[in-house]
This record gives structure tokens, C-alpha cells and sequence, in this order.
């Protein structure tokens, strides 16, 4: 599959962007890359990997001549970012992002954005507990889902404005992506229920045990390990995630809570049957994820 | 390492069981293995790849002549199977078990044992969400934590009662594990914590979202599939455990929700440094797992 784009930069090298340019490298070798970081050391190791045709810490020097922009910073620093950029962008330029929420980036970023060219934004499902280009990998992408949301300023239904984002969708399918279209809002429920509760539990359950049980941490097996391992995600990034999304979060909390209580009430009552119950559910729920 | 037994009977060819036999294989050539199973064609596995000198559905038979009993079947089964054994073991066997709850095990086990032969308790920190024969691997032991708890109904620091413990300690020891030695109520606190407090969020978030969210579950990335990968585990052992341990999960899973419900409190008051706090602190206490 060939990129929609021939020149891409990408604004951030840690493990989201520096996966982007090693998957385009891999797969897409037509394309022209420029990368942009804010320290010269974050740069060098893309340099030397030739990830790249050109590096900066000058984000116009690098956004200049690429037909797609991609944000790979956290999602708090975005508006400020598309800022410092919007001024040396092309004209028929479009910019996408990689942030773990929408609502607020949509806010922050479209207008900028609009003021010259246009926004579509992208959440790649995919990364780690890990962070930094460090972790970054060439296959990061293959198999993952990612979903592509249309500024919701833009007149949606219109012909050109369509040709965008199904030109960004092509380019995440050409990086290994199953793309998904959806609304900023509903992108932001989704996510609150698969990705943001899932690492908030993943927090909470391991400060629970290090208080109530701390002897008991040396004794976990791989099930533990497993469940937590989100948990050891970088906590600046994850907490302005939390805190842009926290509306939806807290209702996907609130409900993981009221379901916990009604477990807790079976162990109390002895209700075998209504424990085998749930956990048969869940098994089918969680077999079923093999299918996607 | 050399294996403290010579003669060694397996009771219940699973996912435990077979990969003791596997493991006893590839580390302690010198063993003999005697496998039962309740079913000749879980049997005829073990057989076809050469595991055991002697596979029967006779329990009698396959006890006979072992100096290590162990009990691989599910927790809710080992009084009954304990039973249909006990006149057939010699009088200095040592029998123990890979059940996940231990106070329940030694209720149940530890008197009809005691009638001709000794019991110590043993849980091996390993497995995984598959369940059978078709699961087992020879190096599923290799690094996992193994618990060793002494009968209650025994004269503990008696020095002959001492020696089976040590002997069932060094035989684990010699197929990988890391043992520690705790009480059977030191036990069930313990994996309440990290063992079936984890299981039963995997379950209840699985759960939670086919209820509350469906439409999100084809999207979800590796963060939900890691977090809620044991929910995938046999319902009928874990109702077992569930039940039998009922009181201690209980305890942590209320605990867990009094947690939930501080984090909700975070976020409805859009306090991102209070989130920022419990995120770093779970950071730092995931990370520390790697030395463990």
C-alpha cells in the first residue's frame, strides 16, 4: 500500500512518533520525513538511525513542505505546539494528532489549525507502558485500531474536507492500522471504558495492595504482573490524559464500582451461582476480544 | 538439583499437573512419575509423550509406592480425591497440593491425610488463563513463587514434621520455583491481594464494558487486553477459589473500592496533582516488581 502523502512531519520523536517514522521507513519508502523534537538529543538517535531526511528543533523549518503534520506530543502541550507552528504550515497542509483524547484536543488544536489549514484528528491504539524513542518500534502499528475523528469545526460533510480524512485514514491502514471514524465524543466515552479505566485500575490496584498488603507484592505471579502493567506508564502523560478526559473517566469509575460492590455482595451472600455466572460472562467477553 | 523423591505421583493431568511431569522430565531424570488422571484420554497425552512410567485411572494404583503425592485437581475436589486415596498411600508418603486457597485445603485434606501418611500445603505462583493438559510447558515453574504451608494439624516444629516440609520446600526448588514458607491464613490474605483480587477486577471491567460500553470492545488496544487477560480463566476452578477464599476477597476488594472511590473524588474535583501523586506512586511500585 502506498502513502496518500509524500512529505510527513512528525512533531515529537518518543514512542509514538518515533514508531511512525520507523513503520513509514519499513513500509513506505517514497516518503520524504521531518522530524521535529524539542532537544537536539532526542533528535540525534533518529539521526543516526536515518530515520529522517531532516531533524529540527525549529518546528517551522520542519513543518515547512510537509503535506501532513503529525502532533506526537502529550496531549496538555498540543495547543501551544500547533501554535508555534500554524504560521509556516502549507497551505492545503492537514495535521493530525496521536492524543489519547479528543474533546479537548479538537478545542485546543482546530481552531489553531483552521486559521490556515486543516485539522483531522488520530488515536493510534497502540503503545506500551513504556515511553521515549527508546521503545519506539517499526511494528507498533500492525494489527493495531485507530480511530480517526473529523474536527468538528470543519463542515463535515464536505467534499474536500472528507478527501482529508480519508486521506489520513489510508495513511494509518498504509502504517498496518484498522481505522475506525467516529466523533470526538464518542471517541472520548470509548476510550474511557477501554483504555483510560483499564490504567486508572491498573494504578489504583497497585498503591491498594502496596498499602493494605505490602508483603504481599514479592509473591505475585504473572497474573498480577499482567493486570498492573500499565500501571508503570509515564505519569505526567497519563495525568493529562485523566484530567482532559475526567468527565467520562469518572462515569466509566463509577460504574466499575457499582459492578464491584454487586461482586461483593455475592462473596458475602456465598452465591455460587451468581459468582460462576459472572465470571462465565467474562470469560466469553474476553475470549471474544480474539475476533478483533 | 537433585529431587528430594525418588517415587512421585501425580494426580490430575492439567495445566499444573502436566507441567509438573514436564518439568520433572527435562530437570530430574532420576524421578519416577506415576500419573492419575480421572479420564483414560487425559491420560493418553501424558502417555504419548513419554512423562510418566505408569498412567492409571485406578488413584489406588497410582499411589501406591510414592514418597510425594500431589494433588493437582481442582480445590473443591481434593477432600473427595483425598478420600478415595488415603488407604492406598505408605505410611511415610508426603502429600501436597498446587490448590490456590489453603486454609479450605487443609480443612479438608490435612485430617484424612494425617489418618496414614502427612500433608503440607504448596501453591505454586503459576499458570495462566488456559486451563488442561494442552496448556502445560516444562518451564512453567522456572522463576515462579512457590508458597510452602505446613499442616496446622501437625506438631509444626516437630523435627520429623519439619523435614517433610523442607523436603516438599526443596522439591519445588529443584523444578525452578523461589519458596516461602507462611501460615495457611498468611496464605489466603496473600494471593486475596495479588492473585484473586486481580482475577476478579479483570472480570468485573470485562463485564462492566460488554454492559455499559459494547460498541468499544473491538476497539480496545494491548492495555485492555493485558489488564483483563486472566478474565479468560476456566469459571469453574475460579468459583472454587472465589468461594473458598470468600472472606479475605471480600476484604480486598472492599478495600479496592474505598480506593476507586478517592480517585473519583480526585477526578470530580479535577485535582491533577492528587492524580498526578497516585500515579507516580504506582509507577514507582509496578517498577519495583522487576527486582521480585
Amino acid at each position: 500500500m502506498s502513502s496518500p502523502f509524500q512529505r510527513i512531519a512528525i512533531l515529537g520523536p518518543g514512542l509514538l512518533g518515533g514508531s511512525i517514522a520507523m513503520a513509514c521507513r519499513a513500509r513506505l519508502p517514497e516518503v520524504r520525513l521531518q522530524v521535529w523534537g524539542r532537544r537536539e538529543e532526542a533528535l540525534r538517535a533518529v539521526a543516526e538511525q536515518q530515520l529522517a531526511e531532516a531533524t529540527s528543533t525549529d518546528v517551522g523549518e520542519v513543518v515547512r513542505g510537509a503535506e501532513l503534520v503529525i502532533l506526537c506530543v502529550p496531549v496538555e502541550h498540543m495547543g501551544k505546539l500547533a501554535g508555534e507552528m500554524v504560521g509556516h504550515l502549507e497551505a492545503e497542509a492537514i495535521v493530525t494528532d496521536v492524543g489519547s483524547v479528543k474533546t479537548m484536543v479538537l478545542e485546543q488544536v482546530g481552531p489553531v489549525v483552521r486559521r490556515r489549514a486543516h485539522f483531522v484528528g488520530s488515536h493510534p491504539m497502540a503503545g506500551s507502558e513504556q515511553a521515549g524513542f527508546e521503545a519506539a518500534r517499526a511494528d507498533l502499528f500492525e494489527g493495531a485500531s485507530c480511530l480517526v475523528i473529523p474536527d468538528e469545526g470543519e463542515d463535515k460533510s464536505h467534499k474536500s474536507y472528507r478527501t482529508y480524512v480519508e486521506k489520513v485514514a489510508r495513511f494509518w491502514e498504509s502504517l498496518g492500522c484498522q481505522v475506525t471514524e467516529m466523533s470526538a465524543r464518542e471517541h472520548d466515552a470509548a476510550v474511557a471504558w477501554v483504555s483510560h479505566l483499564p490504567h486508572l485500575l491498573a494504578a489504583v490496584l497497585v498503591n491498594t495492595v502496596a498499602d493494605c498488603a505490602p508483603g504481599a507484592l514479592p509473591l505475585c505471579g504473572p497474573g498480577f504482573r499482567d493486570t498492573t502493567r500499565v500501571a508503570a506508564g509515564p505519569p505526567d502523560m497519563w495525568t493529562g490524559i485523566f484530567s482532559l478526559n475526567r468527565t467520562a473517566l469518572r462515569d466509566s469509575t463509577e460504574a466499575m464500582i457499582e459492578k464491584l460492590r454487586e461482586f461483593a455482595t455475592l462473596l458475602d451472600g456465598f452465591d455460587e451461582s451468581g459468582i460462576h455466572e459472572r465470571l462465565r460472562t467474562a470469560k466469553l467477553g474476553r475470549d471474544r476480544l480474539k475476533n478483533y
